[in-house]
Parts: structure tokens; C-alpha cells; sequence
């Protein structure tokens, strides 16, 4: 069965897109532990990311960097994170979160609750950083 | 001034060892949060992931890649959870974590203190699943 992150990418059910490729899409995490909180997704559903072919592999983090360096500015923090973590979706995900302390990228902490509005305004205002 | 990485890539203070090519350095994080957890560091200092050239940066998952295989390996876990984080030291490493719920990544949580024993055999087991 495809996962989550297929049927995102198959546009079979919906996503707040950030950017996309031949290999990998950027959308925010629905479930984000900061507001800006990104997921890289490789569109090849792998599960985990050091099982990836080379050839896919090198283009990961160069795809990422572009959006981490849009979440950076588009939100107050010393820096974005960077997390494979991929105990929930068995579609390999890099996390994008930005932060300022260790405790803003723990993800056992509680989730945000943000409206459709505010997930619109989030998307827009990293896509404004990635022009 | 060097950074603490910058130093044990130069010899100048002792770490233990995992692997090194030309351009990164695999070796056991001295304030671990798992038994197994490594850092993966470029031998350029360079402070964060996302500044990294694209030459250097293609080439640092698939260094990553054999490491969070051996760990898997010789650790019991569910996988290998990998991440950038960054707070503490300004000089780009990758944390590779054997992790089998949320909670074994949460960077929080009070470290391990092990012996020098006890890193020497982990430094040997993982470099035992390398080979």
C-alpha cells in the first residue's frame, strides 16, 4: 500500500506544498512541532533513508538546503534542524524545524493545532524566502 | 579557533574512531544519548549543514550511509535515526542515534556515562559490522 507521502505525492490527498522536483517534494509536516516545521521526502518510496541508492542519496540534502535557508529567515530562530527520525511513516522523511533550544526539536513534544489560515500563511511566507 | 572537531580531527585531542575519508571524520559522540550513538563530522569546519558547498554536501549521507548500517546492526534497535542539531558545538555533525521509540532521539534526555571500556568495545562492534 503507498504510503502517506505517495498519495501526497500523487496529488491523491492534499499537502501544503513548499517546492518539488523530479526526486524529492517539500510540504509543511501536518502534525508540526514549530511553526515552519518542514518534511524532504524523496518521491521513490524508501523507508529508510541509508538504504537509498547513492545516486539518490547525494541529491538529498542539496535539494533541503535551499528550504532550510528559506525557514531560517522566515522564522525567528538560531538555526533549522535537520532530523531523520522514521519511526511513524515507512517513507523516508527528512524533518526541517526550526530552532533555538534542544527542547524545540524533541518530538515527543505536543504538537501544534494550527488553522487551515495559519498553514497557508506558513507555506506562503517560506515560498516568499525561496524565490 | 578550532573547534572541539577541528581538534580531534587534527589529533590534538583523543576520540574514538569509527571511520575517515579525506573530507569526514565517524566518530563515538563523548556524551552519548544511546549506546552507539556516533557523530559524522566534515573535516572542513564549516558551522552549519546548510552552508556547505554542494561538492561537500553531496557526499555526506553516503559517507553516513555504512555507519548507521553497521550501528543498526550492532545495536538492538529499530533503525538509526540520524540528525543535525547543532546548538552546542559551531562546527557542522550529524548525530547517529540506534533508536527504537521517539523518546531514544530526544536530545534532553540525560547522557550516558560510560567507561573507557565500554567505548572501546562499542567503537569495536561497530567497526566489526564496517569490515
Amino acid at each position: 500500500m503507498a504510503s502517506i507521502f505517495s498519495k501526497i505525492i500523487a496529488r491523491e490527498i492534499p499537502a501544503y506544498i513548499i517546492a518539488e522536483d523530479d526526486d524529492f517534494i517539500a510540504i509543511l509536516d501536518a502534525f508540526p512541532i514549530q511553526k515552519g516545521h518542514c518534511l524532504v521526502i524523496p518521491k521513490k518510496e524508501i523507508d529508510k533513508v541509508y538504504d537509498m541508492d547513492n545516486a539518490l542519496l547525494e541529491k538529498y540534502l542539496i535539494f533541503s538546503k535551499p528550504i532550510a535557508k528559506a525557514i531560517e529567515k522566515a522564522f525567528p530562530c538560531e538555526r533549522v534542524g535537520l532530523s531523520f527520525v522514521g519511526l511513524e511513516v515507512p517513507h523516508a522523511h527528512l524533518h526541517l524545524v526550526p530552532i533555538t533550544n534542544m527542547e524545540d526539536m524533541n518530538f515527543t513534544r505536543e504538537k501544534l493545532n494550527l488553522s487551515t489560515k495559519e498553514m497557508q500563511e506558513i507555506q506562503e511566507k517560506i515560498q516568499s524566502y525561496l524565490a
